[in-house]
């Protein structure tokens, strides 16, 4: 069983600025869990309820946590029932090597900056780049949307102009040259902004090549991880 | 101030029996009331929180309510603190002369199932057939991920298999022929199912050509929305 100070160390770690203060990270669920268990990553311990290990009979060992204490230090209001502590890894740099750079405005949606980290897995992006203040990858429903890519997708956080340098930058808007039938030029960078303030000036600064994705009908808009599916796959195919 | 039992009757709504019961639902939310006030759909009664009025000084009428009714009777966690209680409009039949009907198989999520409502607004699709078990549009989360797109798009509960006479029949597998540059053939049909069950054997009896979306990297698969955005940017272009 967790201890008091335990129980109170893993509910504090679902505030951004105590993740950092300790370099550590809580994953909750099950499909996450498997993936960090045999990803290498330094885990600091795993609690799971016996509902959960009625239910899943995992093949790693946990300790005991009541629904209660598991309650008191999920980040979800239906706890999944079984959580990991993990040591957060080192920061990179960007590579700015990479002929493709995925770079994110103001992405403060947890589940659109979860989207976005599985689909730069899918189209084999090893690393995204974000602005300081797009929400923290560390966030418990970020990480849920991942579903296990945050172990393979990097996010740097960082002003988005250095990396923009000598690059063609792509940016979404809701005008602009249609992405459908578009090659991309090497080396590039693809900007997405969020749905409600899209790419801010600054950033919008650096585009050199506004697209957009061709729509028929009357819905305004699409959120940024749609957005970036479909930009995704027009560009990287 | 709505009654007690106006209360408990917006309350019971929050359950798909209640709402084909009564053939009223709720819709909750800033930008879906905009959106339904002006639509021509038949609204029974607005209810408003002060805080709500504070804030953004909507243009219609509405009714006052308190924090504390407009949380016994929300769908959400956060209630947004506007609610409308709206007419059901009468259920059409699948229009069997569009050229490409999207359909879906086993949607659960509704956060999927309004991504899906609202991308097929975007590609001015009028309708989408779905399997009697997906999950009921007027779900507060669902309508909340349409972004009004319900208004627009009117979902059709049915089996899947009469729509598929005569059609060409895509379904969305992690193996088939690639969707990039595929040309789509009238008349047709695209079958999407959940990321967890796929496709299932009786929809999957259906379909002539199996499709997938191309990826590079490591993630499983996508989420049936984000499925759904790529394929039908790509069938429909």
């Amino acid at each position: 069983m967790p201890s008091i100070a335990q129980i109170k160390h893993l509910a504090s770690l679902r505030m951004s600025k105590y993740r950092q203060k300790y370099g550590q990270f809580v994953v909750e669920g099950r499909k996450q869990m498997e993936e960090v268990f045999h990803s290498g990553w330094e885990i600091e311990g795993i609690w799971g309820t016996p509902a959960f290990a009625e239910r899943f009979s995992p093949a790693y060992n946990f300790e005991w946590m009541t629904e209660e204490e598991n309650k008191k230090c999920s980040g979800f209001d239906t706890p999944p029932g079984i959580m990991a502590l993990v040591r957060m890894p080192k920061m990179k740099e960007l590579d700015l090597l990479e002929p493709f750079v995925l770079a994110l405005d103001g992405i403060s949606d947890p589940g659109n900056m979860g989207t976005i980290i599985r689909l730069a897995d899918w189209y084999g992006l090893k690393q995204i780049l974000a602005s300081e203040d797009c929400v923290d990858v560390y966030n418990a429903k970020c990480l849920s949307a991942t579903m296990g890519s945050f172990l393979r997708v990097e996010v740097v956080y960082s002003k988005l102009h250095p990396a923009a340098a000598g690059r063609r930058v792509y940016g979404a808007f809701l005008d602009g040259t249609s992405v459908h039938g578009l090659k991309l030029e090497s080396p590039s960078m693809l900007i997405i902004g969020s749905e409600s303030h899209g790419i801010r000036p600054e950033a919008e600064s650096l585009v050199t090549e506004k697209i957009t994705i061709p729509g028929k009908g009357h819905a305004e808009s699409l959120n940024a991880g749609i957005a970036t599916a479909i930009l995704l796959d027009n560009l990287l195919r």
